[in-house]
């Protein structure tokens, strides 16, 4: 069998061939066909479930959980560990450990057992409980050993969460259609530095997805602008509506019946954290202003300008 | 002598001079030529084998070796250091830790400095058992300060490897000579982002290698597309049969009587990890499925789409 | 409503549309236009100032400020955690801590309670004050954790600040207008790396700012090499003022009035700290000497050349 | 005074004029011209010596030290800072520190605060020794917090230099003249990846500098291939001495008259560490081999592919 042979077997439908090469983006040709349904979040994750043999980090989850949570689940790793390891000293027997009183109860001496396990594994260490004899002294000696090992995941977690940048992009929360050169229209988005970052290289990439004879489809929007150099101030980021624009022709009403969503990726080098940054972004149909324009959001004083973040937003309604 | 009188020498023979321009990518031009030989495994590693001066990193052994050895080499490496150290305060004497008695054996004073310099080492420090005089006093804070550089590998050697990322893109077990266009035929495997990450800019390229005529051939794949700016779901890389395909006119057998291989690399950026990832693999003749298409992996819902990670294999196979 | 309908609206003044696109570097096309500001300060950070929801890092604050006030940050949030633990165990009541004498008066009790409170929180346990009943026991333990936390956020700062590098690359403090080629002049300044490292893959660019017409007017500047593989010297970044450099007509007066100002970024690669640097810095127009020329900044020596950083700002007046 | 007068004046020298755009690779035309100057020494590092005002980073310093002065600098400033807090605890009083005999000499109080110094610094606090009173526990509590910040740059630095790859690229010690093609012949060297790591995208940058007529001159040679995508055996780096090659009329005698030097840069990626590697050696003129050949450094095994380091110099001279 060779390929000139398998040339005489029916293809299959056109429709399905062409797909790969117009349709998949990396996002696939047949997601998110069903109405409702948008494919980036507004806080910049993908919309897709995950199913079957996913592997979870553990990493992952201590760096994404809030910080109460990060809290509670720290307070009880720490409990749960130390009552195994006292549980521990409780089998070899509390006339191991020095100071507990063999007349006490067991809860009493159980709880004994617990602190001077959470001494051990932190490494306190007061001493007013010791181990005495082999048993003790061995267990005692692979706690402090397991101290520091979890001091290690915990100074490492609760660093890496601290020192991690939180978002530092916001965009517009809405995409604007804006007048344009003479009479001319463009879509438009604003971004802005929400910290007191800098931010450098910044590239923004535009892309349309809609929904078209019951298929995705996806079209990259060539923009004006698509980097900047520097990025102190608020960056407008502008598809012009002309003649090479896949939305030349299109109405509201199109926009809404196809379903159309602004995927928007950006990304850029922050020089305080010396990192790359990139984030992702989407503007659905009913997230998109018509004939608007964005106000200024920055002031000029004497010796410096003025940037004012709760601006990000404002919109000149110019009408029907 | 110049380069003039150099000329009139008799030239290598012609097969020897144009084998590092065509042959070598890095991976050398007569590498690998035997029978059942393949250049990349299946997870990824290169198959060569390092002989003479090589060096081996300790912290690439700690990082890649398994969770149980680290554990047990953790303990071991912990043990003897306090052995030695203890061997130190038996010969300084043992009058010179308190709450030693100088009347027991040997075994049981020699434990005793076991525990205490464990107990030092740690810095849990109980105090039941303290350096008494210059010797046992300049030991100890030796000790102290061996385990700051210790709890310093441990730290890092234990948190880099929580904090690392496992493997995050799973490739499809077979390659498929699948349908293509109108009549035509493509080579094509899939891959997944198996984690729960976000992984943008993805970028595959592709070599197909084989035997002819006792040398090594390389030759890169063009691909329909060989980026993808966001990778939330599974991506199927093809590379077209057309005219310009070193295999058009290649058939099973001579997949197989070549011994083909295809390798590939895939490079992107983890916005989880913040840190580029590349993976490699390779499929050999064996691996490639003929005349087959793969399934769909995802399913769409009313407002999000599933990813099945244990479909990325399901084949639909087109019969001879 | 579709875009052709929105073409008959009155479109915007010509000065407003064209405003995006040729004037916005990402900096903004009105931006800075009153007489005494310039847009980067000699510090190399932008002349801004956020307003409204700016949120801050407590991370970049950390890593920002003096050493003496870091300490001082570091001791008073020390002493205030303690504080707040040494008020929880005197509600519990001192005779939960063993060797404080329930006679003492409250201050002294309270003392007490508070170098308790840090022998834990550091996990020094001396053990001299050990805590005696649950509640003491149980707020101990969690004092111990949470000393692990703040030891997590210390070890973290204090490392990441001392291994931080420092400035790198140091601007002369004046760029020149000097003779170049046959009768020609050119823009220049120089660099050099200041530190004992090594950087690689250097690239400027240059972008040139001025006011005209009221309104900030940007353009980048050729240079005649912008890019340097090794940067062990120093490296004077020239602009050939020919007859395509946007200043080909300007005098020094036009600088002056326009209020010029050069804009530049440097980009390279650190190989002793392994990873990417970036600096921006800017001239204003009076900072840009008239006919004058660098004076060299090395020596040769027998073996090896000899860099004098403190040459960098020699220039040679060439006269009017 | 505008361009167009400034003209008038007398132009510099022609030479002169040249200089900056011929010559300056970023490492000065006037650069290292005495007899016996090399520019990149053998271990890769610049052959420059900085003077004036060169800050030097203590993090750089401890990371390139040996690991004896390394230990050695610890210990000391270990010490150092224990003798000042001890001075404090004796200047304090040693009857604020429990357990110390106050009809003790002098040196021995001394010793037993240095001791307990050290027991706090550490965090070990056996409790043997313990403070007593406001001044002595205020001091204690600053030792320990101090003790915090010692043991963040002992953990960092420690770890950073245990993890930090070590060298990763082996250079022949000769770069060859080499037969090559038809009658022809080229100039190479190769490389090698020492570690049994994954090194990828591995680049080639090759620089010919040399000395004539007085002036330092650079040029860069054209390599056969500059990038190999996988890089797990050896990669012989291949300069054509064909009709556009500057050394085409070259001899050996001109090597050495003129003081040629191959200036090489080699940058890649190690998927082992993930971070970019970057590494630089030189071959000056009489490091170069004429008309030899490199023997292949490694065999072909059953299912496998040998490599043997220690053959990266194995030449085949082919005699004049």
């Amino acid at each position: 069998m060779d390929f000139e042979s398998l040339k005489d077997k029916p293809a299959p439908a056109p429709e399905d061939r062409r797909a790969p090469l117009f349709n998949d983006f990396g996002l696939g040709g047949n997601v998110g066909r069903k109405p409702g349904t948008r494919l980036i979040n507004n806080d910049g994750s993908f919309n897709v479930v995950h199913r079957g043999k996913t592997k979870r980090d553990s990493y992952k989850l201590l760096m994404d959980m809030s910080w109460l949570k990060l809290l509670a689940t720290t307070i009880f790793t720490y409990v749960m560990i130390n009552l195994v390891f006292s549980a521990g000293f409780l089998i070899i027997g509390t006339n191991s450990l020095s100071n507990i009183d063999q007349d006490w109860q067991l809860w009493r001496r159980a709880l004994a057992c617990f602190f001077f396990s959470i001494q051990t594994f932190t490494t306190v260490g007061y001493g007013d409980i010791a181990p005495v004899g082999i048993a003790a002294n061995t267990l005692a000696s692979l706690l402090a050993l397991f101290g520091w090992v979890a001091l290690a995941i915990v100074t490492g977690v609760f660093f890496a969460r601290f020192a991690q940048p939180g978002k530092m992009i916001a965009f517009s929360k809405k995409a604007l259609v804006a007048p344009y050169n003479a009479g001319g229209f463009s879509l438009q988005f604003r971004i802005v530095n929400v910290r007191d970052t800098s931010l450098i290289n910044v590239t923004a990439r535009v892309m349309l997805t809609w929904i078209e004879e019951g298929n995705r489809r996806f079209s990259p929007l060539v923009l004006e602008r698509d980097t900047v150099p520097l990025f102190p101030l608020n960056w407008t980021i502008v598809h012009p509506i002309d003649e090479k624009s896949p939305i030349i022709k299109w109405d509201y009403e199109t926009f809404c019946r196809q379903r159309a969503e602004l995927l928007i990726t950006v990304e850029g080098y922050d020089q305080t954290f010396s990192q790359p940054i990139h984030v992702q972004n989407s503007y659905i149909f009913d997230e998109i202003a018509w004939n608007a324009r964005f106000k200024p959001m920055y002031l000029e004083r004497d010796s410096t300008t003025e940037i004012w973040l709760d601006r990000l937003d404002d919109l000149e309604e110019l009408g029907e």
